[in-house]
């Protein structure tokens, strides 16, 4: 049984968390999930490690829509730098699913790259958790999560 | 009871602490503030140390105003990396409320951006102590503070 | 009786802690001077460091003067982001007084910019040490040191 | 006997991680190596760390294939910051092997490059463990990973 | 008797670390030197830390030329970041000598400034360790390491 941490915010455009519950529990059955919603991704740092030292939590994902002006960027940039830190503290992963809204040509396609980023970052959780010997098998393929695979340069 | 924090700068063209505590004190009777001006927002990060550390708050609100140069840019970014920080080392939410000046198109325009962001991040503060689950039935729905919100994507 | 650091550089083109010194002897007798002098500022986190774990410093200004380059800026930043870190592991507050050669037309408007911009953060560390409650009267006015005040942006 | 952690990824589009073991193995008999393979480069920190204080490596080689945008580039320094902390947390080196995709002119030549690159980071690391005098002889000589050396200026 | 490190790197198109012992042998009876050569200079802050802590050293010189490309100046940044960091875990000074490629015309200028800006630093790394009075003369006279000295703003 392991414990999965949702970060989440209300900035986002898309409900992502709602998608990765989902996906988790359809993926595995040996979890439980606490969920932690924040306003924006600069507040999801302290969520993760809160969620790692005062929920329990073996693995979080830090779900985030940053918006498409450069001081987005920059919010996206400190607020990884932030992730990549609370990882380092706790010797935990965090996925770090983050959406930037100009990735998508319409809202649209951003709201199917929300779902389907979020849904192939859940089986990333759920292989890192449970099947490290199956990233390992993937390991140089190209995978990327919410567009087409890049697949690997030798083919 | 919680104590809150208020950091704010001689620098800004706003007095959002008073906005902040005023909205605050209307929002919730179970607090007590305490504030701490500094000159300019490179001094936020270890006031809001300070604040959590030699004043015992439970959250605190960063506020500030950079100017609208690069040099300005700079020196906003490397604050939040520093309050990112210090919410890490302290395990405490601080709320960055950090109005740029180029974000309105006159003296006017910041004035109401600034009292509105100051006002939303307020209600933001008192969720994130009291009401976790409020915040949880925003997520996804694209919020901003001080500007209309974005909304949700998919609807 | 507080004490103060003071760390400087040969690189600064103006001797930037003579004026500091000076200044903060004449707003206080109640304070004690510590120098350090550094080739440049990136060797100002840890000088500043010194000052307050070696020394016993309550507080120190941080004064340097970057060049006009792109590497100068980015010397400048790496600089700020380590006196930052220095004033989290120390819960001190350090005043970093840069004076950037390019904000300056000539020699002559630098000199005078290094000069203003430097006592008037000496009146910031005083204010800092003893009298909190000035800056908290200051607060939202939009001081600036050096230049003239941006003024608060509601009158 | 030393003990060598390889970190890789699935996001990779070449299995740098195959090539090194192979080229590690064919260096020394002396090693045993222990694999990790996570989907990005900003999961390359933790996994190291996890690496060092969970398996008991003496020393990691980071591999990793940053794609070509701007948010690629951020990625991979987000990571590469990841990756000297964590070097400084443990005082043990990390080997970062990246190869950003538009270094290369076309597949063949990524591949190539990906291929030389691993393997001759892959001395480096021997070179670290058993042979420090080595790397000294070759102090000041223009040397590149991947590409033709550049040589020494002085030639 | 003080311990002096000297870090370099095989990328480095010039012997730094040659002509920085010969300097500080020269300017000094009372010291002792360790070198450590790694591959690059993201990899200077570990050795660094590892000089201080695994072989006592007092001060430590960390020698590198990044090259001209724009992933190079990201190198150099990062590896700067992590040397600031060192410095502030151990109290003790670096002094970082780096010299971009694209800082000299040519070879034969690179080469005599990676020789005038090692020497010169090498004095600095003596100053700071016996003779700190010196620095302070020299403060605010604007002294540049390799390239003639900008002087000071007020002559």
């Amino acid at each position: 049984m392991k414990k999965i941490g949702i970060a989440d915010t209300t900035f986002s455009r898309f409900d992502m968390a709602s998608t990765a519950i989902k996906e988790l529990r359809m993926l595995s059955s040996s979890i439980s999930i606490v969920r932690y919603t924040v306003p924006g991704v600069k507040d999801l740092p302290v969520s993760c490690k809160k969620l790692f030292e005062e929920k329990g939590c073996d693995i979080v994902m830090a779900l985030g829509m940053p918006g498409p002006e450069q001081i987005d960027k920059q919010c996206a940039h400190e607020a990884s730098m932030g992730l990549i830190s609370v990882q380092l503290m706790c010797n935990k992963h965090i996925i770090e699913v983050f959406v930037h809204e100009d990735e998508a040509k319409n809202d649209k396609e951003l709201s199917f790259l929300a779902e389907n980023r979020t849904r192939e970052h859940a089986q990333n959780v759920i292989d890192l958790l449970f099947h490290q010997d199956k990233l390992q098998k993937y390991a140089g393929k190209g995978l990327r999560q919410g567009f087409v695979d890049a697949g690997p340069v030798d083919v």
